[in-house]
C-alpha cells in the first residue's frame, strides 16, 4: 500500500509477511516482516496483546533497509491483536501512522490510519487444536433431515402416533403453516408425519446419492414439529418412532456407512417438559408446578411461576442455567443424555445456539462425548465467523480445541449467495473465505459443515432463482473445505421462503431431474477426489471471478466461477491471491480460461 | 279484562270467542264474539283487513245483551289482521276504545287502548294448507348429522380423499378451531374425517335409538368442513363418499325404517365452485372467470369480476339469482339438482336460509318434488314464527300451504331454555306456544321440526349446564307437537359454545350413560304413544308450572314441569288455559301434583 509517498507493505495472507499463515498454536512463534521504501528514518514498533490483557511494544528490527521484523508467540489460547506504529521524519517533523487490518474481522493487505482510533488490529487465533475432527466425518458428505418433513415411513402413510390437539396435513402435498393467534403464539402445532421409519427407508437413496452423514432436526420427545422445545430429553418423539426404531435406524446407516447426529438443545427446555411442566402433561413435578420440583433450580424465575428467563423471551422456551450442578449432571453426567445416546453409537451432536451456552459446559459435553468414544463429531451452531463471535459480552472460544470441532458454516452460504447475486464482488468473497482460513484452526476450517441452506433460511433454488446459478453454488459446497451439508430436498428442487416455507414436504416422486443431476454429479466430483476434502484451500480472483486450488502432493484442482450473466476471460497469471505459488498454475491448467455466464468449471491435474 | 268499569271478554284462544282457533282455510268462515258489561250503550265494531290492503269496518250485532257477534272469511290467502273499537256514552260523552293483541305476534285475551296508534292487531293466519306432510316424517323422530364430525367410517380411521392444503385433527379427540387470519377470513379448512360409510355404519345405532329420519347437513362436493358453500350440487363430496355410498346409505337406512333429508342450500354457492370458479379448481369456466361463463347470469356483480353480492357479506359464499331462468332450471328443471337427489330416493330437504328465497322459487322446488313423489318432506330454515315472517321487507308466505311443510321450529328451543333457566316465566312460554299453535296451520305445527340445538346454536347441555334441567328440556322436545330433532351427540352428554364448539366430534365409547338414558326413555315414551306425536296440544300454566295435554279420542297425556330448584304443588283445577276443556282434568289425573325441583312429570289415562 502507498501512504503519501511512502509504500508499506504488509498482507497477513503472505507467508512473506507473516509466518506461518493463520492460526496458530500456543507457543508457536510467528515470525512479521513488514516493509516501508521512501519514508525517511522509519521505525516501526509491533504492538500486540492478549485480548483483555495489556499491549506489548516490540520495536522491529531492521536489518536490511526498509525491511522490518519481528516474532511474537503467545503463551494463552484465545485470540491476540496486533499492529503497527511507523514514525518517520516528513520536513523536519516526527509523524506518526498506524497499520492494521483493512476490515474488521478481516485480514489481508494493510491500511494505514492517522489516528489511533481509527485503527483495526489484526487477528491472530491462539489455539491448541490437537484431536481433530473423526475422519469419517471429515470425509463424508452430510445431509440434513427435518424429521416431521422428510418421509413417512408407516404403512399407508398413517400419521404414527399423533398428537392431542394439533393438525395433521391433510395431504404430502400441502404448503406448510402456522397456526398462530393475534399475537404471533402458535395455537397448534402442524405435522406431516414424517418419522424415522421414514428415514430408515431412505437410507438407500441416501446412501445412492453419496452420503455419509446424517444430521437430523431435533428427535426428543416435545410438542412442536421441530422439537426445539425438548420434553424428554431420554426419549424419542412417539410421532418419530421409539428406541428400538432408532436403535435399527443407527444400525442400518452404519451397514451403509452413514452415521447420524442428533441435534443437542441444551440451552433451554419446552415449557411443556418434564422439567418445566407448565401444562402438566408430564406425571412429575415440574418446576413451574411447585419450588419443590427436582428441577425448579434449573431455571431462573423473576417472579413464579409465570415470569421467567427464557429463549429470546419466547415463553415457550424457558432458558436452563448450566453452571446449575444438577442439571450439568443430568446432560454430562454417568448415564446423562449424552451418555445414553452417545453410547448408543450416534455420529455425534449439532450443538444448539452453542454460541449462548458456557464454554465451560461446552467442554464438558465433548468430555463427556469424548469417554465414550472420540469417534463422535461435535459441532456448533454459529452464524458468523465462529473464531471471533462475542455473545453476552464474551468473547466465545468454541473452536480453541477443547470444545467443538467445528461450527455450522452461515459465513459460506451468505457468501455464495451474496456473490452469486450480484450483492458481493468477488474480491469481498475472497476476503471472507481467506479471513476464514486465517481465523479459523485449520482443523476447524476442515471441519465446518457447510451449508447453502438450513431449516433457519431460505431455502438456495428461492435465493438464486436461476438453475444455473445454483450449479455454481452447489459446486462450491462440494468443493470446499469442510463438509458439505445438503439440506433435504434441496437436491430434488425445493424451493422455500422463510420458515415455515423452507420446511416443506420432500416432494417424492416429483424431484427436478435437472437438479439432482446437479448434486448428484457435484458429489459424485468430490467423492472421486480426495483433494476436494483434505487438499490445500488456495482462493483467488479477478475482477468478478472468483476461483480456487485444492492441492495435495498428490494433485492439484482448480476451480473457476462466473458470476456474471455474460461470458468471462480469465488468465490465469494475472488474478490475485496466487502470488505466493511456486509453481507454475497457467502452465498446468492453461494461461487463458473463458468461462460460460454463471459457471462453474473444473480441472485437476495430477502432481506424481 | 276491564276498562275502567267496563268488563270486556275476549280471548282469541277461546272458542267462546274466536271460532274455529287458530289459522284457517281460504274462505273459511270465523265468528268472533265479544262481550262487554257495565258499559252505557256500547257499539262495537270489528275491524280486519288483507295485509296490504283497506280495512273493513263491520258493526257487530247484538242479539244478546252486551254480546257482540261478526262472522268473517278471507278469499286470500296470507295474513288478515283484525281489532274491535268499542263505543259507548261517559257522563253524555260519547268515547272510543280500542281493544287488539296484548303484545306482537301473540293472541290471548284482548287489551283495550285508547289511542288508535297504540292498538296491536290480532293476526289471522289464512293458508290452503292440504297436502300434510308425509306421514313416515310426522311420525318420525329425527337426528342431525354434521358429517364430518360424526364417525369415520374407514379402516383405521383413514382419513378418505383429503383436499390439499387443509388442516385434519390429528385426533379425534381433539376440540374443533378455525384457523383465521387476522381478518377472520378462514386460512384453511379443518377436517375430522366423518363420512357417509361412517353413517351407514351407525345407522343399527340410530335404529336402536328409535330414529326415524336423519337430517344432513349439506353432503355435496365443498371446500368447507360445513359444506353450505356448495361447489358441485351434482357430486357428493370426496371426503364424504361417493354417489354409490349414498344410494347403500340411503337403502341400508330405508331397510331400518330410517329416512334420510338433504340439506339444500339454493341461496349462495362456494366462490370455489363450478358455478363461480373463483380459484380456477374447476374446469370449467365459472362466471368469475369470464362474462362469457353459462353461469354468469347468476351472479349479481356490481364489479366484474370481484365485487359481488353474497351472503352476509362473506366472499366466499356469492348469492345466486333465483329469479334467473339457467338456474331455476339447473335447481328445479327435470334432471336438475331437486329431481336428481330427490329420485335417489331421499327423505326430502331442508331449505337452507329459506327465509331469504323468493316464495315462488320455493313453490318450485316444492312442485319439482312432488313431481317425483308426494312422499318426501320439505322443511325450511327460519328462526322466528314463521307465520309471521318479514324478511328483506316482504311477509314471507312459505306455511301458507304451496311451499314448505315445515320449519325449523327455534322458538321452541329459545322458549324451552329461557324457560329453564329462569329468564323467562311460565305464562310467557304458554303465551309463545299457545300462538305457535294459533298463527301456524296445524299440519305446519305438527310439521315444524323442533330441536334444542343445531349446528347454528350451543349446545342444549352447554345451555342448561344441568342433567334435571336437561331432562325436562329432552322431555319437552319428546313430548311436543311438531318432529323432535335430536343433534348428533347431545344424547352422549356432548357440550359446546357456539361454532365451532358446537360441532365437536362424536365421543365414541366415552357417551354419558346417565344422559343417554334420558333421550333413551324420552324417545320411548314418544314412540309409545302415539298421541304424543298426533294427539291435541293443549298448553296451560300455574305459576311457574307449565304444563300440556296430548289428546286424542283414544288417550289422554299430561305433562307437567317444574322449572324452579324447589319442589312445587299444582292444582288441576286452578291452572290457567284448560277453560275450554269439556273433561273433567282433575278427576282423570287427581287434583294435587307435587313436583321434583326441575322435574319433567308424564300421565296419561286411556279415554275408551
Amino acid at each position: 500500500m502507498k501512504y503519501r509517498e511512502i509504500q508499506i507493505q504488509y498482507n497477513s495472507f503472505q507467508i512473506q509477511h507473516k509466518k506461518p499463515f493463520g492460526a496458530v498454536l500456543k507457543d508457536q512463534e510467528i515470525q512479521f516482516t513488514l516493509s516501508v521504501k521512501h519514508a525517511m528514518n522509519p521505525e516501526v514498533t509491533f504492538v500486540v496483546s492478549k485480548e483483555g490483557q495489556g499491549e506489548q511494544y516490540l520495536k522491529m528490527s531492521s536489518r536490511e533497509e526498509g525491511t522490518f521484523t519481528a516474532s511474537f508467540s503467545s503463551p494463552a489460547l484465545g485470540l491476540c491483536f496486533y499492529f503497527f506504529i511507523l514514525n518517520y521524519d516528513d520536513h523536519g517533523m516526527r509523524r506518526t501512522v498506524y497499520l492494521g487490518a483493512p476490515t474488521q474481522g478481516n485480514g489481508g493487505e494493510t491500511v494505514a490510519r492517522e489516528n489511533r482510533w481509527e485503527l483495526i488490529p489484526y487477528q491472530i487465533t491462539v489455539h491448541n487444536y490437537q484431536k481433530s475432527a473423526p475422519g469419517w466425518y471429515k470425509n463424508a458428505v452430510f445431509y440434513q433431515i427435518f424429521v416431521d418433513r422428510f418421509f413417512n415411513g408407516e404403512e399407508h402413510g398413517k400419521v404414527r402416533s399423533p398428537k392431542k390437539n394439533s393438525f395433521l396435513y391433510a395431504t404430502w402435498d400441502d404448503s406448510p403453516m402456522y397456526i398462530k393467534d393475534h399475537q404471533g403464539n402458535i395455537l397448534r402445532w402442524d405435522f406431516f408425519g414424517g418419522n424415522l421409519k421414514g428415514v430408515l427407508q431412505k437410507l438407500d437413496y441416501l446412501k445412492s446419492l453419496g452420503i455419509g452423514g446424517i444430521y437430523l432436526n431435533p428427535i426428543f420427545k416435545a410438542r412442536s414439529n421441530h422439537k426445539y422445545d425438548t420434553g424428554d430429553y431420554m426419549k424419542i418423539d412417539e410421532m418419530f418412532g421409539d428406541e428400538e426404531t432408532f436403535k435399527t435406524l443407527l444400525q442400518e446407516a452404519e451397514k451403509r456407512g452413514i452415521r447420524i447426529v442428533l441435534d443437542g438443545v441444551f440451552n433451554h427446555v419446552g415449557a411443556d417438559s418434564k422439567y418445566f411442566n407448565a401444562f402438566g402433561s408430564y406425571e412429575t413435578v415440574g418446576a413451574a408446578q411447585s419450588t419443590d420440583s427436582p428441577y425448579y433450580s434449573w431455571f431462573n424465575f423473576f417472579q413464579y411461576p409465570h415470569d421467567y428467563e427464557s429463549w429470546w423471551g419466547v415463553k415457550d422456551l424457558p432458558n436452563v442455567n448450566e453452571n446449575v450442578d444438577s442439571y450439568k449432571n443430568f446432560i454430562v453426567g454417568k448415564n446423562g443424555v449424552i451418555d445414553k445416546w452417545s453410547r448408543m453409537g450416534i455420529g455425534g451432536w449439532r450443538l444448539d445456539v452453542a454460541d449462548e451456552m458456557p464454554d465451560k459446559f461446552i467442554e464438558e459435553i465433548r468430555q463427556a462425548m469424548d469417554t465414550v468414544s472420540e469417534d463422535q463429531v461435535l459441532i456448533g451452531e454459529v452464524w458468523e465467523d465462529a473464531s471471533n463471535k462475542i455473545a453476552y459480552g464474551k468473547r466465545r472460544r468454541y473452536l480453541l480445541g477443547d470444545e467443538l470441532h467445528g461450527t455450522m458454516n452461515y459465513p459460506f452460504k451468505d457468501g455464495v449467495i451474496a456473490y452469486l447475486n450480484g450483492h458481493m464482488r468477488a474480491k469481498d468473497l475472497y476476503m471472507r473465505f481467506m479471513s476464514l482460513k486465517e481465523n479459523y484452526p485449520p482443523e476447524a476450517l476442515y471441519s465446518a459443515l457447510n451449508n447453502l441452506g438450513t431449516h433457519d433460511t431460505r431455502r438456495i433454488l428461492t435465493e438464486l432463482k436461476d438453475t444455473r446459478k445454483l450449479q455454481v453454488a452447489v459446486g462450491l459446497l462440494l468443493t470446499f473445505p469442510g463438509v458439505p451439508c445438503i439440506y433435504y430436498g434441496d437436491e430434488a428442487g425445493m424451493e422455500g421462503e422463510a420458515d415455515p416455507f423452507n420446511r416443506g414436504p420432500y416432494p417424492w416422486g416429483k424431484e427436478s431431474p435437472e437438479i439432482f443431476a446437479i448434486y448428484q454429479s457435484m458429489i459424485k466430483l468430490r467423492k472421486n477426489h480426495e483433494a476436494l476434502t483434505s487438499g490445500e484451500f488456495i482462493p483467488f480472483y479477478q475482477e468478478e471471478m472468483f476461483g480456487f486450488l485444492r492441492k495435495t502432493e498428490e494433485e492439484c484442482h482448480l476451480i473457476l466461477v462466473n458470476s456474471k450473466p455474460e461470458k468471462v476471460r480469465t488468465v490465469l497469471a494475472d488474478v490475485i491471491g496466487l502470488e505466493n505459488m511456486t509453481c507454475d498454475i497457467s502452465a498446468q491448467f492453461g494461461e487463458v480460461h473463458y468461462l460460460e455466464p454463471y459457471s462453474f468449471m473444473h480441472q485437476h491435474i495430477s502432481l506424481k
